[in-house]
């Protein structure tokens, strides 16, 4: 009788670290999570969280994280330092940065916690939108492979194409999961937190270079409501407050099929005219 | 002939650094800037990017900045080291760290570089509200002292007194300057970003334990803006998304009075019931 092992889904591995010390890993990029110059922001993004969730210091779940992206990631070989930089009762802060030989790539902090229970109250609303299965799929042009990861399906605000022109705002609305399905945690969380092409795309119509300074999410589900949430896709809703003088910021939450507000989160993205 | 000499303004008393390298300065914490319970967040964030402002390898304006308030900085003497970690072409990434006896109080990452004139849209829009000369200055409780230094004219959202009860939504906009008036600069603007009391209290119209854990800040005035604006008020706007399991998120707006986008800011806030 031999055993079946199911392989590693394609985001497990992407994000898997080597432990070599408490605080210090290594990790390799995966060409399957690229985008157009080096890897996926958000596979970064969610590396370096999966960092502090397995250090053996760890306390409670992720509450903010904010991410730079210093300089490009090459292909191949990185090392990642997690250091906990203050620990409290309840409330821990990390620093993490990413180099690849001796050279900081990506740095970050994070806030981890232990919730409790307190009076609550959602007061921005889910967009009215028809559910995940009653909206197309939308394959996203080959050579962008992250994407290929990604089962996208855009209510509003899709990628446009060469003939689309511009367009009156830079909202994208889509439900969105891993493909194939996986069920979502904090780590894969992180990934879709910046599963939006860039904004100035939708804005004028046409591709030109772009590319994430600094990220921040804050978590908003813990692991609880995560685990409600299953592999079902998630709805994403993303927009732009001001672009100018080579940058622009975004806006986005990630709503649960259910429709908890599951994080809310902001980025600050440079582009090119 | 005697000269006289203005003393210098409280803002720049309380951020006031001396350098002991490059990179590391040393501070103390301003009384007239206190908070409830140790110094106004505003001007802990102001004096961390101050460290940036006057180390002497920083290039460019500031474009973000996130702090990370890990722990209580009690009164006195404190410490900041600030490290250039990678230097682009045009960009710059910063760690850095405010301690007190050894002890990390306080963490941040920043993002400074060169600007370039591109295509620029600002797609939201600035509240149509009354100009400041209009709309009545409200004195804060005496017991707050930073509030002190600013002149508050709240538009909606003021601070609830005993009997205010529950309010619909969390939002609050308000024209703000220093107090005496100051010119804006970076520094100050970042302080400013931070002059919304806790959404919670306004919400449940009542006072309770509340306090910043992490804090970002996207620039989008370059320095000629923020000359333009001189020492005139500047409208800040700011709501929560959500509030749950010992946590809130903020996002707020700051406009310049001519109605340029300044900075758009965002907060993870703790908060008990």
């Amino acid at each position: 009788m031999t055993e079946t092992v199911a392989p590693p889904h394609p985001f497990d591995t992407a994000v898997g670290l080597t432990p070599l010390t408490a605080g210090l890993s290594t990790g390799e990029t995966n060409p399957a999570y690229n985008n157009m110059v080096g890897p996926f922001g958000g596979v970064t993004a969610a590396t370096l969280l999966e960092s502090v969730l397995k250090h053996p210091e760890r306390l409670g779940d992720p509450l903010s994280l904010t991410v730079n992206f210093a300089g490009p990631i090459t292909e191949g070989a990185f090392e990642i330092s997690a250091r906990p930089v203050r620990t409290n009762r309840s409330t821990q802060h990390w620093s993490i940065e990413l180099s690849q030989d001796g050279t900081v790539a990506t740095t970050a902090t994070a806030v981890f916690g232990t919730r409790r229970e307190t009076w609550s109250s959602t007061e921005i609303t889910m967009p009215e939108v028809p559910s995940a299965e009653n909206v197309a799929l939308l394959p996203f042009p080959e050579f962008i492979a992250w994407a290929q990861n990604y089962e996208m399906r855009f209510v509003e605000g899709a990628i446009p194409d060469l003939e689309s022109g511009e367009h009156p705002d830079s909202t994208t609305t889509l439900w969105v999961r891993d493909q194939p399905a996986r069920a979502l945690d904090f780590t894969s969380l992180t990934a879709l937190c910046d599963v939006f092409f860039p904004r100035v795309f939708l804005r004028r119509g046409k591709m030109a270079p772009a590319g994430t300074v600094s990220m921040t999410i804050y978590f908003h589900a813990d692991a609880q409501t995560l685990t409600a949430q299953a592999d079902n896709s998630v709805l994403g809703t993303a927009r732009t407050q001001r672009f100018g003088n080579g940058y622009f910021d975004q806006s986005a939450e990630i709503w649960g099929s259910d429709g908890a507000l599951l994080a809310t989160t902001h980025q600050l993205v440079y582009f090119k005219d």
